[in-house]
């Protein structure tokens, strides 16, 4: 019998991921959250393929991009790669489809892309993003309603401490110009983005270092990003510091237009504030940036990130098209509520398991569980009449609220024995008249 | 200005597709039908990596398979492979955490897979499959359970016209042992599944050239794959033919006892027939067979099958692991609902729109959008106060339900004005009071 050497041995590639029920189920239920709360602003769900023509996927992409396509030929001989995120694929759909699509278009684009980067801690090479964006307009109402669905998605999920921090591009570029370093935004706020790290005088040496900035140009962009973040205070802070700059002034008229956006739809306000040191992007995004933090785990970084940017699609299309959007970090958000103990220690989505006490009334079993679904309640029918013991082992290992027991006895009695997991307490209920009595203690017990 | 010349026009691999919100949104709405059959009956979701080792993947398949394969050198030079089916990544999982799992194991697993094969009708490069298997039993009850998750299934996706034929392939090994036929079960299946297309005619002249059975074999297995489907009828006739061959017999009394099992849930048991002349799976299914048919649509095929199988992981374990279990066809089943007209033509998620009739009133409109959220109901509100035709070409296009409108005038005299695009009337209704009666008519007119 040679048939062992010839096994393959089961494993996964570096940097990817089985998913085994206990994280698949939160992992759902996380995206069917963001899912309900795109929808309810009217984000119309969207697909594109995983695999691309790769002229499409590297564009002008820089070098970085590149190195991690996982990029190849396909059997008829065409340079295709895997998406690494999904505004590409968005901006070459929406150039594609613009006529069909109409504008404005929102949609929300839930799915998996692939990096072939180095694998670290809460780094994968495969990831999902959970992505909405509004196409086509440049309105204030869409920033303002992108600020609302993060908080209505922080709550949605379980959070009541979470502050959403906003910027505005145009503020810093206005500041830029106004210190007279336009030119040098990418370093400036490549070292402000290193703020929370390295402090004040770190990032003072590396602004000396990375660009022409004297002292005193250094003192005016710390004493800007060196704002502590706030609502009203900032604004006014913000108004002597760049006044006179038109691009700023608009900036800051922005950050104020949507913190009175988000008070008069009677949203959270004290968990929006304005933060002036929120330097991510870089060079894409150029009005409001979105960051949301949670008030029990903010060094686990933003959960919940994007912006407006001014044309999305100029690789593919000679329309405009300008766009606010943002993305829930799903891996992340999972990581911070399982450090938080907020996850479900499940591994069935069913509720109640039925155990097969006796194989000659699987009838009575079958009907049993038939009548229990029909009336909403998920149930597992355990499929040998095994010993009780195993039976039950793997009721608690499963993690059900109830095990339903019912032998020959119990059946010719009409009733059964209803075992509650949490406490190992037993009730005894009639089971005729389509298990109403069933139903109904189980329905009691799953709202206390 | 060149910029012209170096744009990429925007294009999908061929046999890709995109997926616009009209064919998204029922494609997400069956998903979730699936999923919330599934997890009724305690089938738990998983998910496995898109890329796999090829080895895994390929293990002993044929060529066919490997012709299909998307596999390339990954950036650290491994042999990788894009997954072509869940049948195979889920034999590697149960293998590498059978352990952690324990058995019996029910899994769903939604997800996307790839085949390079030639584009046709119908047929992609990509595409969803969405199996539900029960791994680590052979007990009939999971065979039956099988049964009524697919008649479950077809239900709540909203069709009550349908049959799930059923079949076993014993039946058919035993047939093929007692007319002494048992090295050609192959060319056998082969021929036989071609009876709906080539008849009775041309299956005997396929088993002519393909096998050295004689007119009296072909004589005995004509008439049992003729045999037309039915319940007690055709389990009286295939016990007259099968006497005397045990493995047949077995395979009788499974079918017997599936029949017996939905009937005893309370299954439409009518909907349940046996039809020998399935021949799908030929050399992977071992025991139970299913096929789903649509009553208004049977040419498109069946669009969930399935089968029980003896030792699914063999390639990677030692331990045996028999399952049974089966899949919706997404596309399919798409296909025909579109066909049968019961696909909804809707480009939205959200019932209502509000109309922003005065840019000055942005924070009304978004507290009124709040509000109606905050019921339940999914609002969009239009982002530029353009002209009313512009926004209400673009209502109609998107087919919200209704559209709310109010401006200056209306605000101040607390109303807005409810129009319905169905017929295109207008209600009066007060706003007041958390917007109370317009959540209430909007919820009243939903339900009509």
């Amino acid at each position: 019998m040679n048939q062992p050497t010839e096994r393959i041995e089961p494993r996964t590639l570096k940097g990817f991921r089985d998913f085994l029920p206990q994280s698949m189920m939160p992992r759902e239920a996380l995206i069917e959250t963001a899912r309900r709360v795109y929808r309810s602003y009217g984000f119309a769900p969207i697909d594109t393929p995983a695999l691309e023509l790769a002229e499409i996927l590297t564009g002008k992409g820089g070098e970085e991009t590149d190195r991690q396509l996982y990029r190849f030929r396909d059997p008829g001989d065409r340079d295709v790669a895997m998406r690494f995120d999904l505004t590409v694929p968005l901006a070459r759909f929406v150039a594609q489809h613009a006529n069909e699509l109409g504008m404005p278009f929102k949609r929300y684009h839930i799915a998996t892309v692939w990096r072939g980067e180095s694998p670290q801690e809460g780094r994968y090479r495969e990831f999902m993003q959970c992505d909405f964006d509004t196409i086509g307009s440049t309105s204030i109402a869409t920033d303002i309603e992108t600020a609302l669905v993060i908080h209505d998605l922080m709550r949605a999920i379980g959070f009541e401490q979470f502050t959403i921090r906003l910027n505005n591009r145009k503020l810093l570029n206005g500041l830029l110009a106004k210190v007279q370093l336009p030119q040098h935004a990418i370093p400036v706020l490549r070292a402000i983005d290193k703020l929370g790290k390295i402090g004040v005088g770190g990032v003072s040496e590396e602004l000396k270092r990375t660009t022409p900035a004297q002292d005193d140009q250094i003192r005016q962009l710390l004493e800007l990003v060196s704002t502590k973040p706030g609502q009203d205070d900032v604004l006014l802070k913000m108004e002597g510091l760049i006044a006179g700059n038109e691009l700023g002034e608009m900036g800051l008229g922005e950050l104020r237009q949507v913190i009175q956006g988000v008070k008069a739809a009677g949203a959270a306000s004290e968990k929006f504030v304005i933060d002036v040191s929120i330097a991510r992007g870089l060079d894409y995004y150029t009005g409001t940036i979105y960051e949301t933090l949670l008030g029990e785990l903010p060094s686990i970084g933003s959960v919940c990130s994007g912006g407006r940017y001014d044309n999305l699609a100029k690789l593919f299309t000679s329309q405009e098209l300008p766009g606010v959007g943002a993305s829930l970090g799903l891996d992340r958000m999972l990581a911070a509520m399982e450090k938080l103990g907020k996850l479900p220690q499940v591994q069935t989505p069913a509720d109640v398991m039925i155990v097969q006490f006796d194989a000659d009334r699987l009838g009575d079993y079958l009907r049993l569980a038939a009548q229990l679904r029909a009336a909403g309640i998920g149930v597992e029918l355990y499929p040998d009449a095994k010993k009780l013991g195993a039976q039950f082992k793997y009721a608690d290992r499963k993690g059900f609220r109830a095990v339903i027991v019912a032998g020959a006895n119990e059946w010719s009695q009409g009733i059964v024995q209803i075992k509650w997991l949490a406490d190992g307490s037993q009730t005894e209920v009639p089971v005729g008249d389509g298990a109403t009595k069933v139903i109904e203690m189980l329905r009691r017990s799953a709202t206390n």
